[in-house]
């Protein structure tokens, strides 16, 4: 039983709900600005930089698997690159995020997107997944991932990050047609994406919808649903796992469910076990720590992961994750710690529950 | 039945959960930068200025309701003015919204905070309201308002609005204590505030959790409800409607609903029917179409608001209101729009329910 579990990734038998010897454990922006090394690596290089050279890339991808007993590893890389293929041009402004210079506004914008080959034109990330395939041991595994449509189009319309989306929605509600355009555009480009990087190397592929969470349902059902779906129903010839990531999304789970993921992640903002208790215990369910509480006191923080192990019940299909990315300011030994908990104290409720 | 309707606020009936002839409607923020003569007071006058001048606030607080057929007026006010009493400055950073100088950081700073008398010290809202009941007719009410005490807190330990609310969870996950003595201090400050809004002739209150979404349940059961419960309970002897209100809030209604009010506010993440179903009927419903909406083309604005009215069914207890402040680019047709198909529409649907 050990030796299968060190032969093969835990986190992909926890995504198929196969049985594992204990959770799955794995951090959304695990490779960034907490480590020490990826901050002095970005003293030479920008965000960008990393990105596009694919030892870097594979590199930076791979520090915090050196650190921690993490059980997958995520390909470094930015929800944006396929914007600049499209004819968007951004780049990162200090301390403000990605900024768009000239954000969609008409349907006109729309018509004279591009249709980018992320095969060709993204070559670097599928090579940097090649690079890290080799590096990394077969039990951990690698996740692939790419924006969802919806996401994808806040930035471009917003220009940057935004509260309430008020531009995305104005666009969305005025402009169905382009919106249609721009989200059927934005889903063919993330298809080819997705594929490549499964082809590439990935065992597993996330779609951050990472800024869904700010429409309702209706809403979501009607200018969001059929995009995302048209993505996972044509990934699903791959056979690995999907995993369909948004925050906010406590109304919109079944929705997403619907919408297609073998996988759904969930934010901090629900309770783990009525949510998948809701969506039905054939999907497994990766979450949802509050990246928050990795910064506060190790009592506390000890509290809120076994909350989560809690809610989660020793269910097949749990991966322990964060309910959105690791922040800059964690410190490395409450990442340390939690990834040791996750491991030791489920385990232990197993065991409970075997002498039950 | 007319002419009780035109005597009593159709608004306070529907707190009531009495039968009403139409569904009664106001927006929060409906006294605002929308409005061309609100901009033109401002051209003059600070925001702080109008809300210190009751004759001004009154003029304002009016406005929209010489315009708009609505049912209910709210004080011109804000939810910081209770701030500087306690000793924490701030002023409005033109485009930025509030900016507090020097933020809590530490159990010392709470230790400072004065417990500030709202009688007195903000004796121009209560002789504002005094003002607005003079002018309005019986038929309209007067809605009086404070911050609940985690919004409060959010902005006194973030120093303005926040996107994740870091500070202020890291602040309440590592200072408990701290928190539990600033939480009484606001929760003691905002009863005294709205006993005084109500004693000066307001005819309900709301009370403004605005920014509590950004807590999953278990922090919110742990670290607010015990506060907000203890306002709502010693405001019951007022036996005016109690209005609890949050943005984000899909996973907190019933606990937001454990803490009290007559009337639960919802945001538009939610479906209404569905909402009000899990809460139970012996509460009403104040909600809940996206501001954003506001700003969309009238057939769109139109099937939204009917899709609101509908997920109401008639029941008895609903009052439309937007699931968050009215945004200052809504044109003043589309509110003049809305108000009227809301009492049209809903007076139909009565209708056909009669007839069935």
């Amino acid at each position: 039983m050990e030796s299968t579990a060190r032969d093969e990734s835990r986190f992909l038998k926890a995504c198929r709900m196969e049985p594992v010897d204990c959770t799955p454990v794995w951090f959304m922006r695990q490779a960034g600005r907490y480590l020490p090394e990826y901050r002095e690596l970005r003293k030479s290089h920008t965000l960008l930089d990393l990105c596009r050279n694919p030892d870097l890339a594979a590199e930076v991808t791979l520090q915090p698997i050196r650190r921690f007993d993490l059980d997958a590893a995520i390909i470094f890389a930015d929800i944006l690159l396929p914007l600049e293929g499209m004819g968007v041009a951004f780049e990162f402004a200090k301390g403000e995020g990605p900024v768009i210079h000239r954000p969609l506004r008409s349907p006109g914008d729309v018509k004279t997107l591009r249709l980018m080959e992320p095969a060709e034109e993204l070559s670097f990330v599928l090579d940097a997944i090649r690079v890290v395939r080799r590096e990394l041991s077969s039990s951990i595994a690698l996740i692939g991932f790419a924006g969802a449509p919806f996401t994808l189009a806040s930035y471009m319309i917003e220009g940057g990050r935004s509260r309430a989306f008020q531009e995305a929605k104005l666009f969305m509600y005025s402009e169905p047609g382009a919106w249609h355009e721009l989200m059927v555009k934005l889903a063919t480009i993330t298809v080819a994406y997705l594929a490549a990087q499964i082809e590439a190397g990935a065992q597993a592929v996330q779609l951050f919808d990472s800024w869904v969470g700010c429409l309702g349902p209706e809403d979501y059902e009607q200018y969001v649903l059929p995009y995302s779906q048209s993505i996972f129903e044509r990934l699903d010839r791959y056979e690995v796992p999907l995993i369909h990531f948004g925050t906010g999304t406590a109304t919109l789970l079944d929705l997403m469910k619907k919408a297609g993921g073998t996988v759904i992640g969930l934010d901090f903002r629900v309770r783990l076990g009525e949510a998948w208790q809701n969506l039905g215990r054939d999907v497994a369910i990766q979450g949802n720590l509050d990246p928050i509480a990795m910064l506060g006191p190790q009592d506390l923080l000890r509290g809120k992961v076994l909350d989560v192990l809690s809610e989660a019940a020793s269910q097949r299909g749990h991966i322990f994750n964060l309910g959105h990315g690791i922040l800059p300011q964690t410190p490395i030994e409450n990442v340390s710690a939690v990834v040791n908990w996750v491991h030791q104290e489920s385990r232990r409720v197993d065991d409970v529950q075997d002498e039950l």
